[in-house]
């Protein structure tokens, strides 16, 4: 008789991350390079649908494709359980294959997510292309696994992880983006620049405002921004795509952040945040905690907050005079990271360690001289 | 300038599938060997609970465990996004951390299917512990690693693979089950049998009634059943876990019975029929096909028509006298084997051949045949 059994098993993960630029004009194969079939269902964002839907159609109707299209507005207010199902009831009628059909996702960091999760969900995975159109979606979310959607007003409480077949990078996108989209994903950008490259970090205070004004097209040093980008997410990612160590660098910027973005959506006494603004303010408030434990001095974090100024991001928000709204948002962050704080703080500049012991009182006095510095 | 990077990496997943009688018995350590907090979520079935809550609630009590108890209609018809959703809440209302307190899943294949979802998808995965309660939950559901919801009238549509951190085999469950449930387990059983494993066979075909009867405790023999099953299940998923290979032999009876078995639940003027009996009637319907292919003789497919009528499964039922519903439910099927037909066949008992040229004629054929080997 047996008396147990040991699934022991593994499951290997590979796709590519590809520069693609002018991903729809008709000689470009690249996003047609997966799946047998000649049908496609094309998810796009409601804005880059407004721009380009003409020329996407054009491509597709080139290469004698027959595709649905599903206009998604996927905002972070609209990131939500209705649209994940009404997502997944498209590709019921569109009646998807499993394996040889791959979903195009064509939009920002919101869209991408959506369409991850929901093609994660259908017939336990089908396969899905990222096609990311905005600088968060380039330098941050086509590089990891994550999907979801928002939950009960918590940030992508629902989800998993789900890697696309390939993510193709265009950022001629980048031209037609608000410059609240640019600055938004500057802002991931600055939070990847102070916690772990210096270099980075240089090239973002000596031209942070010319990569913000140009939005990121045009010259060399904005290739070298989004590469270093890349590369870093990469690097932090790859060995752990499932989250498996907790204490994750890439978590900087989003130890606080996640709650208060949350709710200035729903405030109308404060300004709502974009994600990347979001970030951009825990990476300085983050960045004055380790100013008073003696890590960054006084000018860095001053050169973050000018970096951060210069690329058009704001670098104070009413919620961050608020300690006991940060203790709270920070709890929420210790469940997600199993009971620890994990706070990943620059030690300096391009540098990262982890404080599992940050107090209110901390908090309090961080809060403080971040209002002193930087409002106004 | 990089022109792409690759992400390369392997998830590694390992679980234990434990015997543990007496898994509520106060001296019994293994549903609270995992985790480090004295905080638990159970989730436990309906029926399951009428039965078992105040046990169940004094094993959790005796070791000062602070708990919060949800329960669910686990039942077919019910399991839907709707009850996904309202668990995801629970969680949240409950406050899991993320990696220390593992939900206990108390039930059958249904309650282990969303628990399993819901668990994989709050907060990209919190872990969870199998306890089965039911036959099919014994030898079926705790064995691999899928999850899901049923979604548009289609069984299991939603869901993915998100393996448990264990699952605790309690056969003493078994004994307050209604028959149904016993004889629907069994269906799963007769599958194994028939598809890859004759030694098994000739058990259910020697055995079959006093195994439904003596609802599969109290003998050796059952014993072998339990462990041939869970064995034969374990072989066939622990390299295949992700569905990577769509040939999968535990598919059988699985081709045509998803689409009739929701179907029957809405439909009035037939039997509805659980989840073992839609499969043993696909598996009667399936060796018809063999036979007319030449393998199995017209002896191997009575022996399974005896064995089935044996351990209380139907052998017929109105939908499988019509060709063209069993034509729709082949195309589903093959929407969902990517353009396949993968049809595993018995070629012989306990051995595998898959087809991918079955006709609309031998469908017409092979139900005429049902018809009159098995309608009373």
């Amino acid at each position: 008789m047996e008396d147990r059994w040991m699934i022991e098993t593994s499951l290997p993960v590979s796709f590519v991350i590809k520069k693609s630029v002018g991903i729809f004009d008709p000689g470009n194969p690249d996003v047609l390079s997966f799946g047998s079939s000649s049908r496609r269902l094309l998810v796009i964002d409601l804005k880059v649908s407004n721009i380009y839907l003409k020329k996407i159609i054009a491509y597709f109707d080139y290469h004698n494709v027959d595709y649905h299209v599903v206009v998604l507005n996927a905002v972070e207010r609209e990131k939500n359980t209705e649209q994940l199902l009404y997502l997944l009831r498209q590709m019921e009628q569109f009646n998807l294959t499993r394996r040889n059909e791959p979903i195009i996702a064509i939009g920002g960091g919101v869209l991408l997510d959506i369409v991850g999760l929901a093609a994660g969900l259908y017939r336990r995975g089908v396969p899905y292309i990222r096609v990311p159109t905005t600088l968060i979606g380039l330098v941050d979310a086509c590089v990891g696994s994550k999907t979801a959607v928002n939950f009960f007003d918590r940030r992508n409480r629902i989800g998993f992880y789900y890697p696309p077949v390939a993510s193709y990078l265009d950022k001629t996108f980048l031209k037609t983006l608000e410059p609240v989209e640019i600055s938004s994903g500057l802002g991931e950008i600055l939070k990847m620049a102070v916690i772990k490259d210096s270099s980075l970090f240089s090239l973002v205070k000596e031209h942070g405002r010319s990569l913000y004004v140009n939005k990121l097209n045009g010259c060399g040093i904005a290739d070298s921004v989004i590469d270093k980008s890349i590369t870093g997410m990469k690097e932090e990612l790859e060995d752990n795509l499932w989250e498996r160590d907790l204490k994750r660098s890439v978590d900087f910027g989003h130890s606080f952040s996640p709650i208060l973005e949350m709710r200035s959506l729903h405030d109308r006494n404060v300004l709502s945040l974009t994600h990347g603004q979001a970030v951009a303010l825990d990476v300085i408030f983050s960045s004055v905690l380790s100013f008073h434990r003696g890590m960054l001095d006084e000018k860095d974090v001053k050169d973050v907050v000018a970096a951060a100024n210069d690329m058009g991001l704001p670098v104070f928000h009413p919620y961050f005079g608020i300690p006991s709204l940060l203790l709270e948002a920070l709890h929420d962050t210790v469940k997600h990271r199993n009971g620890d704080q994990n706070l990943p703080i620059p030690d300096k500049i391009g540098s990262c360690v982890f404080l599992n012991d940050v107090s209110y009182d901390e908090i309090k006095k961080a809060s403080v001289t971040m209002k002193g510095w930087c409002k106004n």
